[in-house]
């Protein structure tokens, strides 16, 4: 097993920056298109056998240090009793949204053996197969938040902000319901065996500091705790570049970050005992192999004093993105990072 | 004239804290949408007399310490050569997208003469009527080079960033060329008279510091030297928390904020010579009035070292806004910051 991965998130010394890609088994891989041409997004999350096959691509294809489970952040949404559907044009659509206190109540807690063995026997096929680590994850309860009452995405997030500003104690009671049910969904994932677990904010950054100290990180720290698991974990708020020092009292053993700051200003505000994980743009895989390099280099720079750093891009892969740009990215990084030893 | 909100611009001592609201005149007054209702978005902005109407609405009904023109960041763009068209569902619309050296050889430089005399006209005409500051403004070259690119709003800016990975060059060129026509186009402004300018640099946050700092801050660097004005002007880079240092480069009087950072960071960061313009979420105006005062304290209070502080939203007002929110609002900053001092 390439363990390279999990020394860089505990802080440990690598012989090179691991590396791995969000959403690195998606749209952009041919054998990714071919798979997903024969069945919809929801089935492929929910077939073991076609979640864990679509998961290996890339680890083979990119050589990634990571492998991450194949499935989506709203799984556990559809398991709490919420109607789900993923449309090509508009993303994910949310039928009857959370907006009052009878849709909260009505929310079941996810039974990981009812709703999700898909989840779990996809991790125990893989576990067979792969010889890096296999990431679990799980959207964070305020993103998971975001999509229930929104009902899909959102430019402005008017109605969860509303929710939280007019009737904060329904909002707290919405975002319980989801820690329990992200905690046990998590949970289940290290019981299967995972190596690491991320855990996905997506949306934390249209809160303001105050807002994400009052409604959301308490919830993250809450299930971090909860989980009480040896297996590292990671948090990625997305677009909080002011709020680093918050994203850290999460408790979690490695920091997501965005493109949106140099890597050297991040890990000088995270400070020791916290690894990064971040964060090239992804859009730079769409120029010269020269720039990707550049770039590269860049962030191995600067990321030279972390206490551990994995490296992946800002956000996830695109969908258009060249393939074999994709592949001279991790060539680079590993290249480079050992050169630099 | 109630001259507080430039003594603010200009770190000056102020009897209270000056206050407006990016988009002010907008559709969540039903008296703009009375005059909405007979003419299209782009005619509105090309009437004098209707641009000069909408403008003044919010100045009487919410107390505001300034007035800004009403217009669109794109109208430059338009007067460049590009047809341009305002969809409700879809929002702007820009014809033959900007891709190659063709395309943006072909671009006009602006002539404020013969381009946008509509809005010298609605100058004038507010400047007879006012009795607070009248503010301009232009979109900044970044920002409208990824509506001539992208052909319109974008998610991931694929085709700006391509631009710029695979032809820097070219890149440079359109840059360039939209710096003349911003320059022109606010000194066109500053000599009809407005009191201040803002550049709205609306996606500059979709860049790394690295991009930022090479593709978009030289030219607003240009601009605002070019322009050598003694009225103040505002630099709105939104989304960018993590590169407040770098706006500041820009030479701007006034950095204005989004709501992703704390106030008191954002001062900090910023240090001495320079004032700050924000940062109240714009959801948080669909909250209760308790919840309104209680936020616009904090930042009240934030912003207690700030070298000129005037107060805002952290983006454009949204259209479906209580009226009297945005009222309360406004009291709340000239009460509580009156009490403070």
């Amino acid at each position: 097993m390439n363990n390279t991965f999990i020394q860089a998130c505990r802080g440990q010394k690598t012989d090179y920056t691991p590396v791995w890609l969000m959403r690195q088994a998606g749209r952009y891989l041919p054998e990714y298109r071919k798979i997903r041409g024969k069945v919809d997004f929801l089935t492929l999350c929910k077939t073991p056998e076609l979640a864990a096959e679509v998961t290996m691509q890339p680890v083979d294809i990119l050589k990634v240090d990571a492998a991450i489970l194949f499935s989506d952040i709203l799984i556990p949404v559809e398991a709490m009793g919420m109607k789900l559907e993923f449309s090509e044009a508009k993303g994910p659509i949310i039928y009857s949204p959370v907006r009052d206190s009878v849709a909260v109540d009505r929310l079941r807690r996810l039974d990981p053996k009812a709703d999700v063995p898909f989840v779990v026997d996809a991790i125990k096929l893989l576990l067979k197969q792969l010889d890096v680590p296999l990431i679990g994850f799980s959207g964070a309860p305020f993103t998971l938040a975001t999509y229930m009452i929104e009902g899909g995405s959102s430019k402005n997030f008017v109605n969860s902000k509303s929710m939280m500003y007019q009737n904060p104690g329904l909002f707290h009671k919405l975002m319980e319901k989801l820690t329990l049910t992200v905690t046990d969904y998590l949970r289940a994932q290290i019981d299967a065996g995972v190596h690491a677990v991320q855990i996905f904010d997506s949306w934390a950054g249209v809160l303001s500091p105050y807002d994400f100290r009052t409604y959301a990180l308490p919830y993250v720290k809450q299930i971090i705790a909860g989980l009480a698991t040896k297996i590292p974990v990671i948090y990625f708020p997305l677009n909080t570049s002011a709020m680093l020092p918050l994203a850290k009292e999460s408790g979690a053993d490695v920091i997501g970050l965005d493109w949106r700051i140099e890597i050297a200003q991040a890990v000088e505000t995270l400070g020791h005992g916290v690894a990064v994980q971040g964060n090239l743009d992804p859009t730079i895989l769409f120029g010269s192999k020269e720039i990707i390099r550049e770039r590269v280099t860049n962030i191995l720079q600067g990321a030279v004093n972390a206490q551990g750093h994995i490296f992946n891009l800002g956000h996830g892969i695109l969908p258009e993105t060249p393939v074999d740009n994709a592949v001279a990215m991790v060539a680079a990084v590993h290249e480079m990072s050992l050169k630099n030893r």
